[in-house]
C-alpha cells in the first residue's frame, strides 16, 4: 500500500464534514464503502459503522476509531504541504481511519492470523455520555470478545498504552459581602483562600511508573472566578480543579485523593470523572505487536477511549499514525510517510506478508 | 418641627422615583415646593436645583444633598414601622434632603448668622465624570466663595470628617496556554500569581490618624478571573485591586503605594481614581458645629463629595440623619427621630432659636 493510495485517501475523508454529532455523512460513506467491498459484514448504528470478517474462531483483534473531529477552524479543507497532510481531522483521527479501511479492502481476511473486525464510531470529542463507543459495546456485546482492540487514535507510531484518567471538581469557598470601604464587616472569600491557592498550585508534575511506562499525575486549576463589582468584597471564589492521574488508580482513589486536597470547610462538588485506561503491558499480542512493529512505548497522557475497551475487559493500546500534539489545532496535519508505516506495522501484525 | 412633620416629608420624597439619570420628577417636586415658599431664589440645572436666600454679606453656609438613588430592590414605595422610615433613598440621602427643606421652609433667613445656600444634585450614584456637583460648582463660582459646606450623607448624626480616596486598579498576569493533560507545555497563570494572591489579600485594615480622626487603609482584591475551559492551562489571570487611602495622600501618592504592591512583570492599569476629601478639622464653623452638636466626630470611611468641595477649596463635612450602614440595601431604612434631631442641631448651629 503506498503513501500516494493512503493519502488520497485520507484527503476524501477529510473533505467529508464530520463535527461531532453530524457523522451521517461520513458513515455513510464509510458504510458504501465497505458494503461495495464484499467481504465480511458491515453494521450501521446510528451515526457509527461496525464492519466484521467472518469469525473462523480465532482470536478476535478489533481496529477502532471515531469519525468525528471537533469544530473546524479555517480548517475544513484538505491540503498537502512538504509531505504532510493539513486538515481538520487529518491527525485526530481519519488517519488512523483511513488506515483501516485501507486494511480492510487490501487484506484477505481468511489468510490473517486473527478474526477482524473495525469500528469507526461517533461522537469522541463531545460529552461522555453520548460517546458511540459506549453504545456499541452494549449494542454489540461480542465486541467484549475480542482478544485486543488497537486504538488508532495520534500516536506518531509509537505505542501509547494506557491512559491517564481526568477529574474535575469544582471548589466553592464562601465569604460575606460587604462594601469594599469597610472590609471588616464582611469576609474576603480570596483572602481566605489565597493560601490554599498557593499550596494547590504547586502540585507538582509527577511521574508514575505503571507496568513500566510513565505517566504524568497532574493538578491543575483551570477557572478561577470571584467577585461581581470593582467596589464589593466577593462572598465567593469558585475554582476548577482539573486532575489526571495514572492508570493504577481506580476513579474512588482519585476521588479521594482530590479531596484531600482540599480543606474540608470548602464545597467540593465532582462534576466529571474519566476511569484510566488500563495498561495491558503482559498481555502476549501486546508484547508481539511491540516487537514486530518495533515502536517506541510509552504512557497516553490523556483520554481515549483505551479506558472504555480495557473497562470492558478486552485489552487495548493506542498506535496510530497523528500526531497528537496537532490535535485539535489550526494547523492540524498528519506526515503522509506515517500511513503507510502505520498500514505496514498493522498489517504485519494481523499476519499478512510484508508489505 | 416635629418628627412626624420630617417623617412626612420624607415619605413623600421616598415615593417620588429618582433613579439615578432620572431625577427629573422630584427636581421638578423641590423647585416647585420652594419656589411656592417665596423667600430666595431658585436656580435650575439640569435635574438639580440649587437654592440661595438673599446675600447679606455673612460667610455663606452651603447645605448640601443628592436627590437620586440606586437601583430600586423591591423597596420603591415608603412605609413606616418601629419607628423607622423604610424605603429605597430613605437613608442615603432623602433624609437629609428632607431636613434641608424643612430648613429653608422654617427659617428665617435675616435671622441666621450665615448666609445660606442649598444644593440638591442629580447623579452622584453613578459614575463620576457625570456628577451633578461638579457640574454646578462649574456653572455657579459663587458656590466656591462658601465658608462651609455640609454634605447631609448618612452618618447617625456623627460629624464625620474628609472621606478616603478610593482607587482601581487592574492586573492582568500572563502565563501560556496549554492541554490540561501536558501543563509543563504551558505556564499557569493562576499559579505564577499565586505568591503574590496571597501576599497581597493580607494586606492589612490599616489605621491612619489624620488631624485627630481615624481612617482605615484598606486594600481587596474585589474580583478575580482566570480560565476558559476545564481542560485548558489558562494563560491570563485578571485581578481587580480596590484601594481605599485616607486623606493625608494625593491621587499620585496613592497610585505610587498601590504600583509598589505589583510585581514589575505584571500589567497594572489604574481604571478609575477618587481624590479623598481633606479632614478640615481646625476650621472655625466645624468647630463650633461639633461644639454646639455634641456631635461625635470620626472620619468618613468611603467617598462622598466633601472631596469635590474641598477640593474646590471648601471647607466641607458630612452630617446627616440617615445610617451609612443601610445604604444600598434592601432593607434601607432613616430612624425618624434622627430627622427632628438633625434638623435641630443645624437650626441651632445656623442661628436660629432652639426648636
Amino acid at each position: 500500500m503506498t503513501s500516494e493510495t493512503l493519502a488520497e485517501l485520507l484527503e476524501t475523508m477529510v473533505n467529508i464534514p464530520s463535527e461531532t454529532g453530524r457523522e451521517a455523512a461520513i458513515a455513510d460513506w464509510v458504510l458504501a464503502r465497505l458494503s461495495g467491498h464484499g467481504r465480511g459484514e458491515c453494521l450501521r448504528s446510528g451515526q457509527a459503522v461496525v464492519w466484521r470478517a467472518p469469525r473462523r474462531d480465532r482470536p478476535l483483534v478489533i481496529l477502532a476509531g471515531h469519525l468525528d473531529t471537533v469544530p473546524a477552524n479555517g480548517n475544513s479543507h484538505a491540503r498537502r504541504e512538504d509531505g504532510r497532510l493539513y486538515g481538520l481531522g487529518s491527525s485526530d483521527m481519519k488517519a488512523g481511519d483511513a488506515v483501516t479501511l485501507a486494511l480492510i479492502e487490501s487484506l484477505d481476511p481468511d489468510r490473517l492470523r486473527f478474526d477482524l473486525a473495525a469500528v469507526f464510531y461517533d461522537a469522541e470529542e463531545g460529552p461522555a455520555d453520548r460517546n458511540g463507543l459506549a453504545r456499541l459495546l452494549e449494542e454489540m456485546p461480542w465486541l467484549k470478545q475480542a482478544r485486543l482492540a488497537i486504538l488508532l487514535e495520534p500516536t506518531d507510531l509509537r505505542v501509547e498504552l494506557g491512559c491517564s484518567g481526568a477529574m474535575n471538581a469544582e471548589v466553592v469557598v464562601r465569604g460575606k459581602s460587604a462594601h469594599s470601604a469597610r472590609p471588616w464587616l464582611g469576609v474576603n472569600a480570596v483572602e481566605r483562600a489565597a493560601g490554599w491557592l498557593q499550596s494547590v498550585t504547586r502540585f507538582p508534575v509527577t511521574p508514575v511508573s505503571v507496568h513500566g511506562v510513565e505517566f504524568r499525575e497532574t493538578l491543575q486549576v483551570t477557572t478561577l472566578h470571584a467577585g461581581r463589582a470593582r467596589n464589593v468584597v466577593p462572598d465567593e471564589l469558585r475554582v476548577n480543579l482539573n486532575y489526571r492521574f495514572p492508570p493504577d488508580r481506580t476513579l474512588a482513589d482519585a476521588e479521594r485523593r482530590l479531596r484531600a486536597l482540599v480543606p474540608k470547610d470548602y464545597e467540593c462538588t465532582v462534576v466529571d470523572r474519566a476511569p484510566p485506561g488500563q495498561v495491558c503491558a503482559d498481555a502476549p499480542e501486546v508484547r508481539e505487536f511491540i516487537a514486530r512493529a518495533q515502536a517506541a512505548v510509552a504512557g497516553k497522557q490523556g483520554w481515549t477511549d483505551v479506558a472504555r475497551f480495557t473497562g470492558a475487559g478486552v485489552a487495548a493500546f493506542n498506535f496510530g499514525p497523528g500526531l497528537a500534539e496537532k490535535a485539535h489545532q489550526a494547523d492540524e496535519y498528519c506526515p503522509i510517510d506515517n500511513l503507510a508505516a502505520a498500514y505496514a506495522r498493522l498489517a504485519d501484525f494481523l499476519g499478512a506478508e510484508r508489505a
